[in-house]
């Protein structure tokens, strides 16, 4: 049977939150974490925001997760998020055990990849879904700052 | 002028959060954020507590400390912490761009540099300050958890 709840399907759900993020004049990136096809929890880069360097989107829905889930692992759920994960969402993902990490856009200055940083063995990793749309919504970002 | 605020001295605060971690049935780790020889954060590990795997002693205190400074950047700060920071406390350190980490214990199997993981360019780190006093809290904690 096709499922309808595919990767392009939660990756523009986190497409959503990265907009949010634009919307508040964050840089925009955000996560959805999904168990079972459903999401459980979301989270925009709240860094301004919040006045909080620690408060990027996959940390808050991270806690948002474990938090709803009443579990501090998360070996059943994918993390979609919009840009390649930095050391420090890397190493919360690390903590997580998440089973599954799906990003957009690669970050080629911070991204965890790009630091030889790790994830958990257990978690496997695909990158470049819908990264494009990621790309654009950083272009509009950077853009609107220059001005 | 002799100045008692030393990182002995402050260091023993961080112990005293470590303890604080310890009752509470937490992996006993504490953190102070110290500007200007004054404690302007203080966090111990609650991740059984707040059922939360980010909620690192050293995470909580910068988010304590940028939310009393009104400010994401702690240049002028000393993070001091129990144990080496592992790569997700490394990270977030990275995005505060911290004056000085200074840590108690060595972790040899999670530590951010036994991760060959990066601090900010500009963070110097001192490690081993009453490393003896953290590992004794760590072994009280994993002798009480054998049994």
């Amino acid at each position: 049977m096709i499922n309808p709840f595919d990767d392009t399907y939660f990756m523009k759900k986190a497409l959503q939150e990265a907009e949010l993020a634009l919307q508040k004049g964050e840089v925009p990136i955000g996560a959805v974490i999904v168990c079972n096809d459903q999401i459980i929890a979301k989270g925009h880069n709240q860094v301004e925001t919040l006045n909080d360097p620690t408060a990027h989107a996959e940390m808050l829905a991270f806690t948002a997760a474990t938090n709803y889930l009443g579990a501090k692992y998360l070996p059943d759920c994918t993390l979609y998020v919009t840009l390649e994960p930095c050391q420090m969402c890397a190493g919360a993902a690390f903590w997580t055990q998440i089973g599954r990490i799906v990003y957009a856009a690669e970050d080629e200055k911070r991204g965890y990849k790009h630091w030889n940083c790790k994830v958990h063995p257990k978690t496997k990793v695909t990158g470049g879904i819908m990264a494009e749309q990621s790309k654009e919504l950083m272009n509009r970002f950077f853009k609107k700052l220059r001005k």
